[in-house]
């Protein structure tokens, strides 16, 4: 069973699994080599120390690993710290990727199978063996289905990646039929396959980083060179479709100044970059609420990125209201 | 009947109502004054002369002034021209505003009767009585049936305000249960109330322009004017919501670029922000392109404001389906 | 008499009012529960632990509050704090509000008797009744006297309004009649009137901080209601008039990215604009000069605000000048 | 005496002074070389036509001349020209310069007097030997009293830049003791000197434009120059002053994206920015008001550099004010 | 033999070969129809008009169409058009291009073998197979031979993709051995490749446009997938090669703003970047001084996209130099 | 001989030359009075205590002073701190400036040599004397050979000018024929001048800061004051050339926001800012990539003034290459 860092207590016997953030070793007041290292899991991290065997140790495992170890929890200038009597190296198929990271709350397979369910309702033929493409893809799947959507703002959870497309796609199929002359087919396809890249720019197994590809590519354009390689498969798949699917692609995120080489020049793009953009808002903001901010506070720490405070929505609950009123909050429909 | 500018034929005899869009004198080469008039109606603008009883004439009727005139079309230096024998000033009373401006396509009473309707969700007393307090003021409603939302961008004819703010509350309707948390019954009324300042922004019983107030002012305070005028009359209005209420106004541009002096600060500022600013891109765009683009073209003239061409939705229709395909493009639901 | 905080040394005995800013409670290695307080003046601030009668004690008063307390400053980890045996609440009518906050240097009254000397300049008596109306308010006077002028930037201490608001009349009467055409009137009133939403944006009894109100809708906004209100009391206040001098305070920023709906329109708004910038950028930074600059040093730490350098004044009295000289350095005159 | 080109009618004799503005030629259908003139003066601008003698009168003048001609006004397609019977070359001391250019409405004696006047209050020897320099200086003289301010936005008229520089010497002086410690020699000499450069920015003997020193270098640059080449002709004067008065000049434009190199970072160079921006903005408003509005209007014409229109001053005398009121609109001191 | 349009005179007999740009009816004052065309050639443009056997001759021609047309140039309102007596559609293959297309001054064969001389120097094998696909490629090196570099900024004319390429790749050659650890055979290819998708994003047959393709995906995405084709040619290129190659060509613009949705992440990408922007600038300021100075003059007309003035080199050559000296303008190496 | 810092290990005895960075006093517990010291050289910074005959050595020296110190390495809090038993004084003549400041790696006086070469190429008179002027300066060239290049961004080490001002040289040479038109004189001149004024703008004898002279009017201002300076005592020196000359020193920067006055307006001060920047922004990276980049990572930390990542080139040398090739890095020619 996992011991979670931020239930440990002094004196604990600890016996479970951890993943290495850093490793280094020092030497005592005595002269005698130890090794330190950052231990990190889901709810937080501490410090470990090896006084004994340390050379044999150091070599069984390296930072990054997920580790077995055991040991005691003991307390040094102020802070736990754990002094580690056995540790050793375990596989990636031996752990939980949830005792690791945070993760949607919603059940990932649930949302896929809503996502692929809502893709049915492309009828446009070449848009929809495109998508089933996809669909049939497991690896993808693998990476897709857990798969965070942002390092920073928004959906930056395992599953986030496909929990904000799933969120999106439902906001397109709500908006679409709002005005006359968009083509659902194109908004739906590329509401689904607009974020598609950040399987590859974000690594997210050990830690949420960007990959090389990531930092000297970017999502977007991994996105675009995955698309392309399942439209090869599809020897009549029409290059202005093409063309047109890409540009939505291209340009969702609106500006240049926010890295689209393109800005949205169709009807359809336009709606994409709106509806993207708002759904990524008030899931950053609705994330950044539920974790920064003090219990009974009004207001929200400063938001660095957002560049502002945001007032807590909870604080309208304390709006005095006759008796005879229920004030309503919609739920989730 | 009106005799349409846009219908008129070298020696039409015109006997019709128009607005004297600009007045001035000149000479002719053997001595005498006449008047050169531009005279407007929705269809175009044309020139017109008056070359006798030019004295008289002169004094009954100005600038910006509706009139009633008989005359013949010729033909001078390639352009049709009136030759304007009579004309008098007629009351604006006389007239019917679409014969003169462009209007909102949908039937304006309608459209306000689908908005009071929608303003019947609206639970909390406080905010269902603000907005019972606009619909029971005629003065008020005359004039928001007909301004337009905007001098330039979008929905720039009669009744597009209303359109706009009808447009913009259903798309609210539809977003606001997506996420946990968001107030309907506030998000709700700011959309109805987010734009009332447009009333006195501009003028437009003669043609689309800013009123004094409305450029030293703006919508933005002027509408927060008139909401604060209502609310005074409930005496129990709370404060706290009468301060989020605006807010959403205050902030609903987004940023301090565009004219707000506040941020989106609320999930529900944010969300109408993100709304309005779709709903009027998207109406923008199609306006442009309904009336600027060529027959035949892919392509929109050049958008000095978007300062971006446009792909031309219509030419999505030319991709090449299969025959057993039946492209979809949804209409108004 | 008052312990100021930075005049404490070791071991001496403290009975005296205090601020309490934070409260939390901690466990020694023992086991016990303490409390941990940071207790704040005007001179700065200093740790304080309560050993005894916690449960008793903590009850009695909560952070925020003004306190009573008795105890001994000893030295822990190199720095001092208070061991408290005794602490109990006090109401805020008991203490000296310059006790605990930097107040402004002149005298508050006195300031206030020029302001509304300089009001009586004005001859068009709509404005004139106006600022009555002010002067008569005298929960307004309250607040208006003691009110920082901003929480950051320029006279943040208490009367800093009042002071930065009678500078800015100052320097309009100065500089008004150097151009013809302006209107002295107006631009009078205006300079009074600029920064009235300010007793409500911020909150200064406790702390400088922003109210509710003050971030979700501004003192600009604010300032205009008050304004409104008053207007209201005055039936026959011509509507022009009021829309000029609410365009002058709606505009008295200048620029859209600092926060002004409006940029000035008009001669009087323009010249109320630089006036008001210029007064609140030298104050701004004779304050940061006379708090920041270390004894000696020709030039001031980086300001991150105006993000830049400021050469102090004084190296100014280090240029050599010949015997036979005065340098002149003109006081207030 | 001369003929103003805004009143010449059809049909009147000319015998006046004109600046030849352009010259080509061009070919009648008969297969006549002839010449094609604009000439202009103070009052505005015709075409000129020269159809004998024509190679003779071609060689004794160039565009930018000034001439004499004398000839017929004559009307062609609608506009009013000028046939030319004879036309010679004149110097330019044969000429007033305030027959072709705009003039400052006060005399420019008197300015320069009350400017040195001002100048004597400075009581630093080095500072006072600097400006007697450039008050001893003919040639200098010669020019800086002519000098437009700038060639677009403000005091764009011959003996603008005296003017400008008059109105901000008396602006320092009114302002410099509202702050304590600020020195007001320092002010004053750079307010006299701060656009100095213009003189050899701008050429305004034959058309305002700008020399190729001025665009390549800056009347900032230019300025400092000038400066410079004074002050080592006093031996003695200390090198920290000379920093500090050249800093002011540098720093006057305020900010890098208006051509400043450097910020202003003391006291001095802070409030001279400031009233330097405020008198040119001013100046240049009012100077637009007086040219581009029309009779009646409310509301200026777009102004392109600054992007926006103004409120027209004198709509504010129409404000409704009761019998017993005088509005008082302050005149020059 | 080409009539050039720029040397037809009035009464010429024409029979030669233009290109229809504009193609619309009118109708007589007799009420006859007839065609009004705007034809052009590399010389310039002129209006023409077909008066009989219009039905016939409408349907034999487009606009766009190159034609082989007879008629007269007579003089109408004081321009020259051309009285069409015969016309008729020709095959593009029947034109020379450069009659109608400003094409490069240097040989486009003899650039090209330099170009691809200079890509035999590459050394890694998988980047010098990659650019050796690119030569084998016929119909790629048909457009690559003639697209211009840009629609309005440098080389824009027939070649000049071709002339920037190489003088780029030269820069690269000259500046890549000056800085220690930069990989010249990336860098090399890099510069060879980085503008390719130019030859789709302009079409170039007819006019110079942007093709569909080119506005909504740009040729930074058109390069990469025309590099992405070729190189899934190779089986064996390295994945990290084939990232940074692209990051390469994705970065070349250096910043959001202008289009890459990356920046410069690598030293070769940085150095890519500055040589890129000097060459395209200098080319551009030159084409603009040879195309837009007028004769004498020492400055350039105001450069819209660089928002300045340029001033003229060759009136550098005026400078006075003593006699002994040899002023040294280097020629092309 | 130096003990360098980053050598000492504990228990060391000291003997050697450090430079007080920081001095203060503190108080032990048992209430004696030591001195605080922050001790740096070359290698880096570390703490020194002084608890013996503290008032006489206090007299004996001041914080920017070099010294003499004897003394030995305690281990106090986990790090090193040098306990003093003897300090003087020491005069700058005594230090070898290398011990104490990050120096170039190539050799000055070589370097030297390679500039003053390069400049003999320039044959136009009046530069070539210009240059002799500036070699025959002793003064000068003391201060030119060691002033760094910058604070913080590239080249910032002793010789760092020296070293950039050579290698812009090199590339404008390298890079000046590849045009036509360009004048060689003038742009090697410029390259060598260009800079000038960061010997007065930086002051680098004790530590690298800005002198008063450097902030108040910049390098710029300063180097064209200088080349000011020679120029008059070349009394034929062409006024246009002159200006020419300063226009590129002006505009070397590029843009106003980067601090010029002026934008580089002919092709010289084009190349110049290109090269410039490049030469700066290269070396830049390299020295932050080789200072801050962790042994065997891909990617640089974060560069705040850059906002952005750089991607290791070491990374390049582990792509995969087959056996038959050998990858090539050019050195330095």
């Amino acid at each position: 069973m996992k011991n979670y860092i931020n239930e440990i207590k002094e004196n604990d016997l600890i016996d479970s699994l951890f993943l290495v953030k850093e490793k280094s070793s020092g030497v005592t007041k005595t002269g005698n080599v130890y090794l330190k290292l950052k231990l990190i899991d889901r709810s937080g991290e501490m410090e470990g120390r090896i006084w004994t065997s340390v050379e044999a140790f150091t070599k069984s495992f390296d930072k990054d690993d997920f580790v077995h170890l055991k040991g005691k929890a003991v307390s040094f200038q102020e802070h736990l710290q754990l002094n580690i009597t056995h540790i050793e190296r375990v596989e990636e198929e031996a752990i939980l990727l949830s005792d690791f990271f945070p993760m949607a709350e919603r059940d990932i397979d649930e949302m896929l199978q809503s996502l692929i369910e809502m893709s049915r309702q492309v009828e446009n033929p070449h848009l929809s063996q495109l998508l089933h493409l996809f669909w049939e893809d497991s690896p993808f799947l693998e990476r897709f289905k857990i798969a965070p959507a942002s390092k920073w703002l928004h959906h930056t959870y395992l599953g986030g990646l496909l929990e904000h497309t799933l969120s999106l796609t439902q906001l397109a199929l709500k908006n679409v039929g709002h005005y006359k002359g968009l083509n659902v087919d194109l908004l739906i396809t590329a509401s689904i396959l607009h974020d598609l890249g950040k399987i590859d720019e974000l690594s997210y197994q050990r830690s949420f980083d960007y990959s090389d590809e990531g930092r000297l590519l970017g999502h977007i354009i991994l996105g675009i060179e995955r698309v392309e390689d399942k439209i090869r498969q599809l020897p009549n798949f029409p290059k202005d479709l093409s063309t047109l699917l890409k540009h939505l692609l291209l340009s969702h995120h609106g500006q240049y100044s926010w890295g689209s080489p393109k800005r949205p020049m169709t009807l359809e793009a336009v709606m994409l970059h709106y509806l993207d953009d708002m759904d990524a808002k008030i899931n950053g903001i609705q994330q950044f609420l539920r974790i920064e901010v003090e219990e009974g506070s009004r207001w929200s720490p400063y938001h660095r990125t957002f560049e502002q405070f945001f007032y807590v929505a909870g604080a309208w609950d304390q709006i005095e209201v006759p008796e005879n009123i229920v004030k309503k909050v919609l739920e989730e429909e």
